[in-house]
């Protein structure tokens, strides 16, 4: 299966030199990238819509965790405060479904943020082996703080694009947005 | 950090209807997503192009990974062996760097492919802590037949999103395949 993403992408902050300098270390200069004078061509990964979209996507994670930071949230667990609060009384199964997380995936996080205080699970009015999802007062305060910021990264993501590539992004990409829900 | 990717999306397949048959169980029909008769909203996440990065990231990885499973090719493995083949002599810490893969992960990487007999490192001329890539003739033969399920695979992208989308995703995202190359 796919190499878990932490051990791919090397930690690289939006302030390089600034970083750098906090490890404390002299590094010293690299040589050129073929160990000649070439540059590195990459020609061919360059031509592959699929290459770039995961590029996009490690920078999008690295950006959102970088911001996201100081609430202790990453992607997956601010899709799932944000989905539940869109639709309160959510089941377990709805939710696993929706973001397509795997059942035996879902239930570690939705712990987590329940230890948290975040979010409650009561017992499902229509099916008792369920449960309905819902945020807690707390967890409902922590997403809008998180939405702030995942505005800012998003702005983030739009200059990078540009405000035109950002709305052809969205136009262009919904079509892996939609699952089992019909809005 | 981030969830690994395999914890996080259920199996899928293209043709599920044909996977829920062949697991040979009879699946009680699923309860409405929300356990009422509301479709389950995503309306915020859908505004996000980071969201739908990552929803389209994890299509791309599924739908590689089944198209190269008869090779038995990553995302990331196909990377390595295409900058190698488009730079022979590359230096270990050059394809780290423009790869964006951290060093002690692209150790292990490279062990399975020179295990596999599809690259050999040899010393590197300007610097001997130093190795210089190359593909073997049976890494060549291999990315050959790589290279022809990846435009399948491509092209089932192009489907997805159209030709035009498909132009559009390259010509917005190059921007993050850039890295320390300058081609």
């Amino acid at each position: 299966m796919s190499v878990p993403d932490q051990t791919v992408r090397a930690p690289r902050s939006r302030a390089p030199a600034r970083k750098a300098r906090t490890v404390g270390k002299a590094r010293r200069p690299l040589p050129s990238p073929t160990g000649a004078s070439h540059p590195v061509s990459l020609k061919r990964l360059k031509s592959l819509a699929g290459y770039l979209i995961r590029q996009a996507q490690l920078w999008v994670f690295e950006d959102f965790n970088e911001t996201l930071a100081p609430l202790d949230i990453r992607p997956v667990q601010y899709s799932i405060l944000t989905v539940i609060r869109e639709n309160p009384g959510l089941s377990q199964m709805a939710l696993s479904q929706v973001l397509g997380i795997v059942r035996s995936g879902v239930v570690p996080l939705l712990d987590g943020l329940e230890s948290r205080g975040l979010l409650k699970r009561t017992a499902h009015a229509s099916d008792r082996r369920s449960h309905a999802l819902r945020l807690t007062t707390d967890g409902n305060a922590l997403l809008d703080r998180a939405d702030v910021l995942v505005q800012q990264h998003e702005n983030r993501l739009i200059q990078k694009v540009g405000r035109r590539g950002h709305k052809q992004l969205i136009e262009i990409l919904k079509v892996f947005g939609k699952r089992d829900d019909r809005d």
